[in-house]
């Protein structure tokens, strides 16, 4: 039998070069910090996030009266409710709520994916449970990452290369593409000390230089929740209240 | 002092993201083939190379009377002299001559970079001669990989990954974007046979069924031609008789 393909997309500009399979599953990662954010407020309970391209669309949704986030450059775009940092979907506020969010990368690699059939949202803070539910579903796998300004970032990278791991943990996968084996053999040299092997990069010195170093360290803490947030119809659900919703 | 930049661009799909900066050198790589047979045909006395992307433009200048060389997924279109394998640019035929060449990726990746300043054709086979043109030049450096309809290629990145360590052996440089940075981790994993490494790359596997593992072995060679091929005016010279003809 032939083994499931895994690909690594390293930048939003090359996701029309390798979709072509509707049925595959693909994940959207931007590890600093728009999809760990993600992850971090299903795991504090929010009920759905509304991911949106534009600061625009964002400011529509903030007068309607929804809790809005809006992050450009690492920083939070002023006058809405918060922005990217995990630290800030960690409150009651937001429990059972409705948020929408727009980030410089991330939300816009959600958006290149629309009309796939399935996209689900990737960090470290995650990636067990990811790699769990990609491994059951069976279906080849695609990795979309965020990058900076459609430029390869080495954090995303970073976690493809976890994630490929993960997944050929079952035998079943084993149709790497040239990119989805790099992404393997950077992990592999990193993932002793992801902090310190970041060290040289470009995003992680750009959120450093905001003094998000507690960020940081966070999105780096791995397989700490187990939600497996999905994209369905404009919505960012978590999968198990999709699944029982349906 | 700042240090001069590195970037990598890891598909031509990329160029326009990382391009900006007028005044950077922007090699452009195609280990299997394309550059690896360039700087092979300069190497053994081709006067100039006429890159050109498609093989309608390719098939006006063979009406013309020009010796032409057309690949397309590895192999010679019909009709024409020759592909892109570097023993083909070896005999007395080519010395003196003008050869026109359309390829899968590498003109085109060429093609994306017209309107650069300086274009410098890179390949194994001319590392060590073209990381000191660089050197000694005083500029910055965008690496173009051509990879492989748009996607990333593992042998194109490791070039990459070798020319980024030769260049930091010069102090000037070490301002690298995460892309430099990643492809010289690669190469670094890598490096100590890079042909075994490559055996479950991609394009490595297509040009294998091809019966092309001559090919292979061949443009893995480091460092054997000391020629430096550079795009001026629509046309590939030799760096050297471009200057004394300038």
């Amino acid at each position: 039998m032939e083994k499931r393909k895994i690909e690594v997309s390293l930048s939003p500009a090359l996701f029309s070069s390798y979709y072509h399979n509707p049925e595959c599953n693909v994940v959207v990662v931007d590890v600093f910090r728009a999809t760990s954010a993600m992850c971090t407020a299903f795991h504090h309970g929010v009920k759905e996030i509304i991911p949106v391209a534009t600061v625009e669309e964002a400011i529509s949704y903030k007068k309607e009266g929804y809790l809005v986030g809006a992050e450009r450059n690492g920083e939070v775009v002023e006058g809405f409710d918060f922005g990217n940092s995990p630290f800030s979907y960690m409150g009651d506020e937001i429990k059972g709520k409705t948020i929408v969010l727009t980030t410089t990368n991330g939300t816009k690699a959600i958006a290149i994916a629309k009309g796939v059939n399935e996209i689900l949202i990737g960090s470290f803070l995650n990636l067990s449970a990811l790699a769990e539910y990609l491994i059951e579903d069976n279906k080849d796998v695609l990795i979309q990452c965020a990058g900076w300004k459609n430029r390869f970032n080495m954090e995303d990278t970073l976690f493809a290369g976890a994630l490929v791991q993960k997944l050929l943990e079952s035998s079943d996968f084993g149709n790497l593409a040239d990119s989805a084996v790099a992404a393997s053999h950077l992990y592999e040299v990193a993932k002793d000390d992801l902090y310190k092997f970041l060290e040289k990069s470009s995003h992680r010195n750009r959120l450093k230089r905001l003094n998000l170093d507690d960020d940081i360290r966070f999105c780096l803490e791995v397989s700490k929740f187990s939600v497996v947030p999905i994209f369905k119809e404009g919505v960012l659900v978590e999968k198990n209240e999709f699944v029982s919703a349906s």
